[in-house]
């Protein structure tokens, strides 16, 4: 790209009109894994809200991680996880992003987002948490542990992955799943939701070879 | 998409063979945002390796996390952080993601990555660790605390952004910056990079009213 090459200080970061930069550094630290949160609390009300700071924190026990602000409209989400231990994680697909989307507005607590937006919950496998009828992956979540965040007051919820749910075509005989093929998008900033295209594994990296393209599905005017 | 769907239980993943375990687990939970992390040590041995942990934890003041296992082969990334304070991230274009996907390899930590895999370091704004020459969106990072994170020996480093390069093009008028056409990939599993494409961005979502589409580049065929 030939673009004129812009640069930020530390000192321009600072002075920036927060806006500004709220845009700016919510979307500079790459794409951002979106996807809804499904809980119901102790009395029944069934809450979902679209988060886009989860992040893989190990497979051995299965943990992921995502970041909550306590004093945001997150915090239905967060007392009830807190109140109940938990929640699920549903992938979302480019043809209702928009559904997914407006479960960000902020809903009084009374109200379920899952009809406010027209989505649909499902119960299964006795797991106490709604799952998202409409998304192609489903995960049901522990919480392990809470970390508070002191340098900004949000809060690391780790959950343990208890269940899973996704179609048979996307996974591949090693285990790995594709999660473009299963539909999934991909956030960026507070606002953006790209379609994935164009994938491609990569070997195991060693020092003395170069790693092939496993599989692909990059179309032929792109090589 | 009308395939089977496949459940697995807490009890699945317990007996589920470990290396297509680690696969699933990689990539089920969503894209991940994937970067290379430049650093020098006080010895001056530089070091580039490829993170696909990075999460946003805020913008006021502008934090990033990133999650390393400190005995994996992360570690000299880990320990130029440790001893220096200060680390790069940079985004990775599809052009050179093999580059990128090389410096997982185990290099002694005499070698340097850049010259390993055919990258370049560029020094610049008087900020003491290396960006990646290549790389059209650049982050200088200084380390704002770590955490560790008890359930599997991983640690958290949260890092404040005190530079950032990114191209002219790419930013729009209110702060958001669009990657995808930066040339950004995303992340999946342990060994997927995904080209980016059909961006759209919806208005900040209120209770009684529909998200609008502020801005798309979706292709006429795909809408």
């Amino acid at each position: 790209m030939a673009s004129t090459i812009l640069n930020f200080s530390a000192d321009d970061l600072t002075k920036m009109e927060q806006r500004f930069r709220t845009q700016l550094i919510n979307s500079i630290t790459g794409f951002k894994s979106v996807a809804l949160i499904g809980t119901r609390s102790k009395s029944g009300q069934e809450n979902l809200a679209i988060f886009n700071s989860l992040v893989h924190i190990g497979a051995h026990p299965p943990l992921v991680g995502m970041f909550s602000r306590p004093d945001s409209v997150d915090r239905h989400t967060l007392d009830n996880i807190r109140e109940t231990g938990v929640y699920t994680i549903n992938h979302i697909q480019a043809s209702w992003a928009d559904r997914a989307h407006q479960t960000s507005a902020r809903y009084p607590q009374t109200v379920s987002e899952f009809e406010a937006v027209g989505l649909h919950t499902e119960y299964k496998d006795e797991f106490p948490a709604p799952f998202v009828h409409e998304s192609s992956i489903q995960l049901g979540m522990r919480l392990a542990e809470e970390i508070p965040v002191r340098l900004n007051g949000t809060v690391l919820l780790i959950g343990q992955i208890e269940h899973i749910s996704l179609p048979e075509g996307c996974l591949l005989s090693d285990g790995f799943v594709n999660i473009a093929q299963a539909g999934t998008i991909a956030g960026s900033g507070l606002d953006a939701y790209y379609e994935i295209e164009n994938m491609r594994r990569m070997s195991y990296a060693k020092p003395n070879r170069w790693p092939d393209i496993l599989h692909t599905n990059v179309k032929a005017s792109n090589t």
